[in-house]
């Protein structure tokens, strides 16, 4: 007997076909007498119908009022999910944000969990109840409905295991686990069975779509077990953890690529001190995030300046640096790029891992634009049209 | 400069471009100086596919859960109207049941409201704002989420404008007021300009569509005026007010037929005491509201026991009725009945109305199988093929 955290996605509540079974695995969970809270996503396609009907009324529809008609997606499941309990004779009850108490600030559209009130849940739990609760919505003190970003459940999800102590979290999704690479990339790729926090943030970060990245925050930080598994079958997935000696043996665990990234090339700047903090200085004061930086050696006291951003922030950024420049320069903007990236434990104890994927990238004619690396990783920039190449490449070599 | 509710219905916000032009009117009445309250219903059609989905999953779904599912109708509808208004530069705001703290009963699926906690609405006001309020939910003492039952959103309307001490609630549907008849019935009907609370409520529950029966009753034990308009145009629609001289005038102010009626008939029941009440106290006990009642002159100490009541409980009546006589019995239905019948304030003062009505119909042919009164209405229990003609001979006789 064990409090568990079963969270479906958006597939897994996509029909009352697909509601009815998750309503079947969650009542044989029941039956092996285990506890049980579990949070849904909206049905698949709702989120998207219901933004696209707020952004028809209006250019930049408020963000209040844009949570509080997203929040609607996972009510509906909530609902549907509890009513097919019920009537499979396992009394449950759905929870929507303001009714769990899910404390947040109030960034709307990407708001953040302060709190959680855990007594109303185990006020349910406690009654011998399913708590079915709406994922990704929250509340702030005032009251208003916030939502927690795009992927939000697993968040939802997570900090519902830490706050109430449970034995494991599970995400149901469509794909069966996180794997090495991309399948549809990599033939060879395969399930990872076990993998650190610290390595899944970084795949989450560099392209791995599986978990939301602060889904992965919150369990690292009050050491939530997450099981990432398929509601399609009764395989198991993917365990994320801590990480113990058996994780920290492999030198490479994941390879990633992030098409989600931008070039922005400043021509020309004159090479003296102060011209990049002032570019900088002025992204980071209007919330741009720079990833990759990288500045050529300057030919006639001139040089160029490129860094990377995220593709949605392109024109932005763009704009910002053209603006901060005392001296008006050409600033460029290369949408055709990609971050490709191995992840692994083991490169802190192993020498020469960035080397090698440098090597496995140049035998593969790859030229590689802008580097960036962390302890447990090394990402290369490339060009758009190698992205599956190099995926491939790398893989094979590491993990092949 | 006054506080006004408005309430509009789900065919007034059925699309983005009705939300538009709903917008645009609260955008002018504010420009007028006016402060608002705006009531929504669900856009038209949402909450059947809401409940269909519900019913899909379950024959008889948890009404909890039933309450949560389709109350994101409204609240779909409210942050869109803020979402447009918004971005015409009217500042707003949604709120919903649980927001406004629209106090309910725990009576799933028909509560009635309790208390409106009106210090929320004030400070939306106060800031300026319009208040956008989700219609026909509300919350439970434990925070449950509660709906008002069909046409709801006419009562919260006429609970808020009542709790605010507003100035008016304006209704806008999509007929431009009450009609001394149908007008696809009756092409001679007229719209009433003024009519009371008592006749409003007469024709409310004799089958008139345009106001929730509730919400007259609200109107009326608070006083509220409540002004039944289009939001298709500018007109003036009719307004539901106290009784005074004027109204009291008129004899007859309208003609109904309810179709939602249905005949049941207890074939050779021993005519004695104590044989009806047991009757009617088994169909009290099982809440099934009995209407016209008939009991036939006997013949050999045996009669025919006939009573109406709505088509939907028609066969539980029936089944019900069974089982509380002692000596068995034939129970027939009979659902090809339908009841017409005429209001006004000025039946107290006048002699004679009923008979009048009773010798219009005998003229036209028709043939009455029951009647009913009260101080300011006579129905008629008829064959239902001869509905419409009745319903204009007599608008004819009376209002022609």
């Amino acid at each position: 007997m064990a409090l568990i955290v079963q969270k479906y996605g958006g597939t897994s509540v996509g029909s009352v076909e697909r509601i009815r079974l998750v309503a079947e695995r969650v009542a044989r969970a029941r039956a092996e007498g285990h506890s049980l809270v579990v949070v849904v996503s909206a049905m698949s396609g709702e989120t998207n119908r219901l933004l696209a009907l707020g952004r028809e009324l209006a250019g930049s529809p408020d963000p209040r009022e844009m949570d509080a008609l997203v929040a609607t997606g996972e009510q509906v499941s909530a609902a549907l999910v509890a009513i097919a309990l019920s009537d499979r004779g396992v009394p449950a009850r759905s929870l929507l944000g303001h009714q769990v108490r899910l404390m947040t600030d109030d960034a709307f559209t990407k708001a953040r969990i302060k709190a959680i009130d855990d007594s109303r849940l185990l006020k349910v739990l406690d009654a011998g109840r399913v708590a079915v609760v709406a994922g990704f919505q929250g509340v702030d003190e005032e009251g208003n409905i916030t939502t927690l970003g795009r992927g939000g459940s697993d968040t939802t999800a997570v900090a519902i295991a830490a706050a109430l102590g449970a034995e494991v979290c599970e995400i149901y999704t469509d794909v069966d686990g996180v794997y090495t690479a991309d399948p549809r990339v990599c033939p060879s790729a395969r399930k990872i069975e076990r993998i650190s926090y610290e390595e899944m943030l970084e795949l989450a970060s560099l392209g791995a779509k599986v978990l939301q990245l602060r889904s992965v925050e919150v369990a690292m930080k009050y050491g939530v077990a997450v099981h990432v598994r398929t509601s399609f079958s009764e395989e198991t997935g993917t365990m994320v953890t801590k990480e113990d000696a058996s994780l920290e043996s492999i030198v490479v665990t994941g390879v990633t690529s992030d098409r989600n990234t931008a070039k922005v090339t400043i021509r020309g700047v004159v090479d003296q001190p102060g011209i990049a903090a002032a570019v900088f200085e002025a992204l980071a004061q209007r919330h741009v995030s720079v990833d990759m930086i990288i500045q050529n050696v300057s030919e006639d006291g001139r040089t160029d300046l490129t860094f990377t951003v995220a593709q949605d922030d392109a024109d932005t950024a763009c704009a910002i640096a053209a603006e901060a420049l005392v001296e008006k320069r050409e600033v460029l903007v290369d949408p055709d790029v990609v971050k490709v990236s191995i992840v692994g434990l083991g490169m802190r104890s192993h020498a020469g891992v960035a080397a090698r994927m440098f090597r496995l990238l140049a035998d593969a004619s790859v030229n590689i634009q802008a580097i960036s690396t962390s302890e447990i990783k090394v990402s290369c920039l490339i060009e758009a049209r190698h992205a599956d190449l190099a995926v491939r490449t790398l893989h094979d070599g590491f993990l092949g």
